[in-house]
């Protein structure tokens, strides 16, 4: 290619759009799709023989299978045809016919409404009402490619330029910095309590909410995850009312990041939204709040589909206008994650034909995770060096890691953080795929890894043996 | 709702958001979604019996049929128990195993590769290769949910602010003047000639580059959209050799928007790709060109599944890097729309099983497109104060209308453009839902709209007349 001047070059891309990091696939996934396709040669020399990829929530990619229901009323929506064989059980048959009777000429492939099929919607107002005991309104629903798009459209809402905050949680997940980043906002950060299981400290909120302003920075968006990316760690319903009040104190609008919702291990630590909590204030109709959801965590784990949703409560009809505006700039959300998102909001009942199948595929799923939680945790913890909160929620461990000293000051001297020249190596001698602890954001001087729960039950002891031997390996090399 | 100050209000949402404008899902269609729930009711006072959408280019709400094959193979990829059924062609079932076969354990339910599945990737290059007679790589392929979230990941590479100016054509899809509002990049119009069918002027877009130097606006993108939208005029092979020579002149990346490349009608005006004509100029390598299709228009008209792809030439690892970077942070375009855009790259071939049918049931629908592109200018045209060019490709007739003198008076008066009024009028009155054509941008003093070709051709006949009797009433009324 000759050298003329271009655009696209590290020299004339956008500058906001350089500095956005995403971790999650950054270059140690890259690496671990060469190091894949290495594998892929009978002759390879590699020091493992399978790659394990825990560095995102993704579980089909690990082995588990999709649930039946929701797949068979997916296939009936794009194949009408099927409906009519006879081979789907009588609630799949039912379920995509009033599916398919919302949509314009009865086919999914016409663009919806820019907010989803009303059907769709209706059946996530349902869900919402029935979990929180409120009343949730249909139009208030939006329907989204999965989670992430839904949080990118608010933040660009709320998020003007530099002199706008975002309270971000530090640890993060990187969408959250990554789209800052692109909107030229600024990161406030508060940190989570690693001593406490990653617990929300409503003063280190409320510190890095004065010290924005004292910087000239209005905060605006107060994100909070619950169950918490990465550390796994549950709110409690009194925690959840701090950050409430502390939104309505500083009109900032919560986001609530709820897409592992049904991903709670621990009976001692429920699961609570934001909106069940906020109806039984007195600030319930103060504070703008938007909630999340997706079809790719929980047990369904639908990732590539992309689907989820998001709830506007207290929002105006001029916020809401906005919105709509600009999702519609993208017509509609895919209709396949439209339809999934219904699904998930709208199970199987008792004496519906798919409701026994159904409910022990996922009852399975969910009793695995919870299981794999625990033994991760546990065995991540015999680990000398090595110390992890209990995972009560989501699909991650995101464990201490203790690095001798020697080894950050050679990572430091290649112009790497200790934690993702860890990371690295652990991928280059054990195979496994983890995000280091900095590509999240953690306190200075400490370092972590993310790593997911998905690994199936019969290749976790591997991965945790693989993990102990090589973190022993690799202090021993830095001593 | 108590009156408190938020942030999703019109006093406090990021300008650049409010100031985006996007007309093809504004006021007029949703005005057309409330007719549309009041027709529902029996004892409605409307002054029709159906509402006609002809706002945006979305086949299967106008009653086309979604084709067999390609809806056959996603089923099957998202419900695999059907492949063993026997209930599909054998290519079907060979194409679908085909594609779970190169996906994370065999579903199309894991996240893939932020760029998309790779035999996916692969078809698609393979359709490039023989359209243009080029060499195509996969890694130069981003499958995506439709054009659009393409096209805003390019802008946003290309645009940091101001300083940086898009050429668009005038009229123009809004996605780009909406995507460059919220980028608060400088839009650079270059005017199409409507005498010669909406021929692009290369004197027209140097002049409007120039003029952006002049205000110190670095033009970085040039975007053409062929066939045209909302003009539906097919470039020349020499016309495209121009563009590109002026991007190569002043350093700017080319977007060829070619998402309508098979609604072509006039056999005088073929569809030439930029990629194709490119690969034939002494600065072949030279221009860093970005080519975008989509599943949604064509014969598939797949608009619900959000499906397309973009194809970088001339774009060096730095700036794959930063798109790549950019579209992980969604994860990866959504499953079903990846199959789709595989499958119609890659469609029957003689011999297969579906080939006969396939290709019967798409040649209706290209001969019926066709047919009613060619009805509706020519009846557009018999009404008098109504101008259409020839429709020669894409799915839309953008006539001028002539507007007395007075109806222009009432609309400023009233804060609308005439054309707005117009559109909306047409809309009260028969129920036929437009664009206007100051939603696209236009000459001064000149007005349009733009109506699609979609609706079925039992009912074109009447989408004719009521516009017809329309336009004669509404000038007898401003006379």
């Amino acid at each position: 290619m000759k050298a003329v001047s271009r655009v696209l070059t590290n020299a004339n891309i956008a500058p906001q759009v350089l500095g956005a990091e995403y971790a999650c696939r950054g270059a140690i996934v890259t690496r671990a799709n060469q190091l894949q396709r290495e594998l892929k040669n009978t002759n390879n020399s590699l020091p493992f023989d399978k790659l394990v990829m825990c560095n995102i929530g993704n579980p089909q990619e690990m082995g588990a299978k999709a649930l039946t229901y929701p797949r068979q009323i997916l296939s009936a929506c794009f194949n009408p045809e099927l409906l009519k064989m006879g081979i789907y059980p009588s609630d799949v048959v039912q379920k995509a016919d009033e599916i398919l009777s919302d949509t314009p000429c009865y086919s999914v492939g016409a663009y919806s409404h820019s907010q989803g099929i009303p059907v769709c919607r209706q059946k996530v107002a349902n869900f919402i009402s029935e979990r929180d005991n409120v009343e949730s309104n249909y139009e208030n629903i939006f329907l989204s490619d999965g989670a992430s798009p839904a949080i990118k459209y608010v933040l660009q809402a709320c998020i003007a330029g530099p002199q706008h905050g975002a309270l971000l949680p530090l640890p993060q997940y990187p969408l959250y910095s990554a789209t800052l980043s692109l909107l030229q906002g600024t990161q406030l950060s508060y940190a989570l309590d690693e001593k406490s299981g990653w617990g929300l400290d409503l003063e280190s909120c409320e510190a890095a909410i004065l010290e924005g302003i004292k910087n000239g920075v209005a905060p605006r968006v107060f994100v909070i995850i619950n169950p918490g990316n990465p550390t796994g760690n549950c709110l409690t319903e009194d925690t959840i009312k701090g950050a409430l009040e502390l939104a309505k104190k500083y009109n900032m609008v919560v986001f609530a990041d709820e897409v592992y919702q049904t991903n709670v291990y621990d009976d001692r630590r429920p699961f609570h939204s934001f909106r069940k909590v906020l109806a039984t204030m007195n600030i319930a109709e103060d504070v703008e709040l938007i909630s999340f959801h997706s079809i790719s965590k929980g047990v369904f784990g639908e990732c590539g589909i992309r689907g989820g949703y998001m709830e506007l409560t207290n929002v105006n009809e001029e916020g809401k206008e906005q919105l709509y505006k600009m999702v519609s700039i993208s017509l509609c959300p895919n209709t396949a994650g439209q339809v999934i998102a219904a699904v998930m909001c709208d199970l199987p009942k008792v004496g519906d034909a798919s409701y026994e199948s159904h409910t022990a595929e996922a009852n399975a799923v969910y009793e695995s995770l919870q299981r794999r939680a625990n033994f991760l945790t546990e065995n991540l913890n015999k680990v000398e060096g090595i110390d992890s909160q209990v995972v009560s929620g989501a699909l991650y461990a995101f464990p201490t890691i203790e690095l001798p000293q020697r080894a950050k000051e050679v990572a430091l001297s290649k112009g790497m953080q200790p934690d993702f020249m860890y990371s690295m190596d652990l991928l280059e001698e054990k195979g496994i795929c983890v995000v280091p602890g900095s590509g999240f954001g953690q306190e200075d001087g400490k370092y972590h890894f993310r790593t997911t729960i998905l690994p199936a039950e019969e290749i976790m002891p591997y991965v945790c043996e693989s993990i102990e031997d090589f973190h022993y390996s690799f202090c021993k090399k830095y001593q």
